[in-house]
């Protein structure tokens, strides 16, 4: 069998992007990570301060976020803009060779606007089997490259669409798949996925998908969690190497975090 | 002597990015130009509308605008983020394979923060002989990709700057001209320089660096056209094949505009 190129794609998200420090570190840690690879960011808590600040109001069904027009052109601005563009400013002082990009750019990630029934989520876009135009992030990766994606994706018909980051993330892992080892780290602010969410020393080591039930009826496993692991089985399923959730700060020690297992 | 490829930059701002249709138009008109091509955009009136709402004041010193730390935080938003995206996700229903970039991006641009006397302008940077990565451009031109540049560079050090469009665009044209027969065209909402600014009738069709000081006299070459003009100039003198000045719906016209001549 032919050995297949490595390729990590890490995901950073939480209030890691919050905290001025916490992000410098991490950026610095990520331009180590040797060989190719690719980061994908979530957004943080400045959409939800500039929304404030603009007097545009969160709308909620059931207790679910909907992107109306004016959320959109926010995450757009705040996610494919500012964000995207420092941590690449931050990335290129570190020898990281920074690309930005968004879904939109070079057709990279086309989704499609997610079903209004039952809820009508405005401006979503989901993932599709064919939505990562993987021949062309592996051009940018053999140029010596390493893409930075903002969630927003675009639906080819002009339309741009706020997209979950961990599913951007895992999307990219499975379709890489096919050309490279991929390694997928889901990196926050806590040490891994925690048996006690209030005891950063209850990391579950090793996670596998014949616990989930266990685990979720516990109550161990939080509601927010569950599309992450869910994702993540998925991507192992689908070929991706390995998964790791981990604290952005344990981002290059080995044995640390929940390794996610079939 | 080799023949070299065509490439073609268009600067595009003024008031058509703040008209729906007139962008729209475009957008289209712009897909239709044939062979390598460049798009660099200007901001429109997105950013004092945003500033006004979020309460951030223009900072002016003898009537020349300040960009202070909020005011790159927002400009880094709108045009790195909301109108690149935009524009980017426009260009892909035309079959231009768009690439939306920042100075900062894989290195592109890299600017030098103005000095501060006798005028602090903050985070502005201004281009130098070798802000130009060219290197990498070609490598993106010869992808088949089509660069969308917003005018937010970076110092190499992580800073962000903000950074005149115009200047941008004639940077490019200037650094491409050593590997193709670059033409430059400044597009905006007029037919071209006017020798009666009231009147679309007057469009001055050649303008000779060696008539320059005989308009600016007559007062025909307004203030703001100054700074173009002079970037135009200097693109020629450095290699650029032909600069043009027009109206965005005439993109495509050939006799149209005011053609700039050393």
């Amino acid at each position: 069998m032919r050995k297949m190129k490595k390729l990590t794609i890490v995901k950073i998200g939480g209030q890691v992007l919050d905290d001025a420090a916490a992000l410098t570190e991490f950026v610095q840690l990520f331009s180590q990570i040797e060989g190719q690879k690719i980061l994908v960011h979530g957004g943080g808590k400045l959409l939800s301060q500039m929304a404030l600040q603009l007097g545009i109001e969160p709308q909620l069904i059931d207790g679910r976020r909907i992107t109306d027009a004016a959320s959109l052109r926010l995450a757009t601005m705040v996610y494919a803009g500012f964000i995207n563009k420092n941590l690449v400013a931050q990335l290129q002082t570190h020898q990281c060779d920074a690309l930005g990009l968004s879904g939109a750019d070079a057709h990279l990630i086309q989704t499609q606007k997610r079903a209004q029934v039952p809820i009508d989520f405005g401006y979503v876009g989901d993932l599709t089997a064919s939505s990562i135009n993987d021949k062309r992030i592996i051009q940018f990766l053999e140029l010596g490259l390493c893409p930075v994606f903002s969630a927003i994706s675009c639906d080819g018909q002009g339309q741009l669409l706020n997209t979950n980051a961990d599913s951007i993330a895992s999307g990219l892992a499975v379709a890489l798949s096919k050309t490279y080892e991929v390694s997928l780290i889901y990196c926050f602010e806590k040490k891994g996925v925690l048996s006690d969410v209030s005891d950063d020393n209850t990391v579950i080591p090793i996670l596998q998908l014949s616990d989930k039930e266990q685990w979720v009826a516990k109550g161990v496993i939080a509601q927010g969690m569950i599309p992450k692991l869910d994702n993540a089985w998925k991507a192992l399923k689908s070929g991706v190497k390995t998964v790791i959730i981990k604290k952005s700060s344990d981002l290059l020690q080995l044995k640390s975090g929940t390794q996610i297992q079939l």
